[in-house]
């Protein structure tokens, strides 16, 4: 096997003499990068605090969704999360796949190793290579925190273990061009998120299965079936950053306009380190979120400690039970909607994001820039999609509140 | 049901007088479009003669890779057969993937039938948006020719009944970079393959559940799971033309570096028209995939009629046992390598497109400015994939001849 690792480790140093695991796609590929995640400035820890021994594990039975679904926030939000993704026809279609793709987390791991290099940076370039191959948007590696495991998962109730050594976070984008066309709580929202976690979900499913086949443990996390908490491996993967939304990462180059699926894996990686593009100062200045959240669940002040994490405050009951119950649309996401990092991959936009990423001042300026030039607003001449619900199996109108809209 | 489909009418075609169902994501985006497929000239027919009336329906048992699997070619190339797939680990863990989409094909179709327009133009414009939503790289739209529906499934020797009016092609590219990077005939090359094959797949599986969802008949039809022949739909719904590959249909932005999934439907649609890009002249001019063909399973010479197709004849039995037997890599595309317009999405190289499609002058340089700029080559320093093949679930190295390469 000398000859094999000797050829692969030349072959893939060759052109990347300082060797990091950051390295991307883009510098390869001829063709400009969409997502260039190697340029970010890398810190040790992320920028918000982890007091990463005063963590407690959740259980995914407590997350809003599944509170809405035990009935905790009443019987009408009880009913109306039954039908939550299917009484919108495309999203009802995507959660079928995320649902098949529940079954192919894991499986059979081969006997025999195969003969990678040595050295754990070229193994990590391989698998983002892979991934990128597969059609993901943005790939990073961390050590999985063993407090972003779940304690129960809410598909069976049982104790969840899982004791990986490394993460690998795969992003999806939810798509520009339908964020730009929507009002934030229309009939598109559920189905732009199921884009990505069934998109993701694809390819984590696929390259989980890659790494068994090379020889080592590994299991995909989608959204219908996760065995850990997405967010503070995004924080370490160098992904993103805590923002006012709460409980959601926001990226430089999507905003939150992404879902995010998971490898965890013993095979041997070089990690990435956190980003810091200046968000934590641009959402102290910004609150476009908290100002256009419809149901006022975002917090207008400062960060607070909770669970070991530093981060804004969000009212997870009014936000889960906005979305579920919404009469009007199916879901919500107008937080993302309004972000001013919800851009597009253009010169300009690109340009404006390198300024708020790196000059402080600009970013005083941010939501109202955006406000005037109506970021916040639906452009309907891109809209693509119909305004129609289907309930006890028939299909129905909007109702007078969406006609006026 | 009135409103409703007003509002949705005015919203589609306000801002697209012509409304044509070629129009393209690109025109909404506000970036480039890497695939303006609305740019391109239409003709009414394909390029290449269809005797509709001559052509009689095959069977999918028939096919190069069946009769392998049959052992028509002799005990070696069946037992390689077996393994095709699976020597490689990323094209086993694709295989995996597109078997378990097989079982998705199909379902159930809602009674009640959604409020679309009347116009066919906008459903078709609507299923489009939905297909790039979902991630495509291109789609078309034409009648289900008859003649392209298999006799009998390979999968179960069953008799094939589908009488869908229409049918949607789905494109996804299998990769610039890695087709710049591979030799042609190494490990990589059935993994691109089925890259573009589970992804398509992918999309197609969900479209059709979403078809199937607003109550319209759908099936999707995928590399392991088709009812039909691919090529003839792609002529019809102008997402190339006949090749010099043979039985292989080249698209002006891809080359052959894609692969398709199809949806049938009796959704009522507007179609596309077939496109002509200069491709039967080049072809007659350019003959790379001819010359660098490892086993000479391609023509030097004019096109044939054969069972009602005009064609350049491929030596099928040459290019299949090839391709299963290949003992230096998983699989072969050569041909897509090698052709002209297998490039990246650039300006230069859109530049370059142009002028082939609409200089027919220009197209006799083609072949010879590829091969001094080394386009037929490996470009090694892009190579992101191991060498290694699995034989009886161990791992091997390469061969001496691949060393040397």
């Amino acid at each position: 096997m000398i000859y094999l690792k000797k050829k692969n480790d030349a072959n893939m140093t060759s052109t990347h003499s300082k060797g990091s695991s950051s390295e991307h796609r883009g510098k390869f590929k001829g063709i400009p990068d969409p997502f260039p995640v190697q340029k970010l400035k890398r810190v040790d820890r992320p920028t918000t605090l982890i007091h990463d021994d005063e963590i407690k594990r959740v259980s995914e039975l407590d997350g809003g969704f599944q509170r809405a679904g035990k009935g905790e926030y009443g019987n009408f939000i009880q009913k109306e999360y039954r039908r939550f993704m299917e009484k919108y026809p495309l999203s009802d279609a995507l959660l079928d796949m995320s649902k098949g793709l529940s079954r192919v987390v894991d499986g059979p791991v081969r006997k025999n190793k195969a003969p990678l290099p040595d050295d754990p940076k070229l193994i990590s370039r391989h698998i983002k290579e892979t991934a990128y191959f597969l059609r993901a948007d943005m790939v990073g590696i961390c050590e999985l925190p063993s407090y972003a495991v779940f304690t129960h998962s809410r598909w069976d109730g049982e104790p969840i273990e899982l004791n990986h050594k490394y993460a690998i976070g795969i992003l999806i984008d939810q798509d520009w061009k339908t964020s730009r066309a929507f009002t934030g709580s229309d009939w598109i929202s559920n189905s732009m998120s199921f884009i990505s976690y069934s998109t993701s979900g694809f390819i984590a499913c696929i390259l989980a299965n890659y790494i068994r086949k090379l020889g080592y443990p590994a299991r995909a996390h989608h959204a219908m079936n996760y065995q850990l908490l997405v967010p503070p491996i995004l924080l370490w993967a160098g992904l993103g950053e805590m923002s006012r939304i709460g409980d959601i990462v926001i990226n430089p180059f999507l905003g939150s306009r992404f879902k995010a699926a998971i490898v965890t894996t013993d095979l041997p990686l070089a990690i990435d380190k956190p980003i810091d593009f200046g968000l934590q100062d641009f959402c102290t200045k910004c609150k476009q979120c908290a100002k256009h959240c419809p149901v006022q669940a975002l917090s207008h002040g400062d960060k607070i400690m909770h669970n070991g994490y530093e981060k804004w405050p969000v009212n997870v009951e009014r936000c889960a039970k906005n979305r579920v119950g919404n009469q009007h649309g199916s879901g919500c996401g107008t937080c993302l909607k309004v972000c001013p990092w919800n851009k597009p991959n253009t010169k300009f936009h690109n340009f404006i994001s390198w300024t708020m990423r790196n000059i402080p001042f600009a970013r005083r300026f941010a939501a109202r820039g955006d406000e005037l030039l109506g970021y916040h607003k639906p452009k309907s001449k891109w809209k693509w999609w119909y305004d129609f619900e289907v309930v006890d199996e028939e299909f129905k109108e909007p109702t007078d509140k969406q006609k006026k809209s």
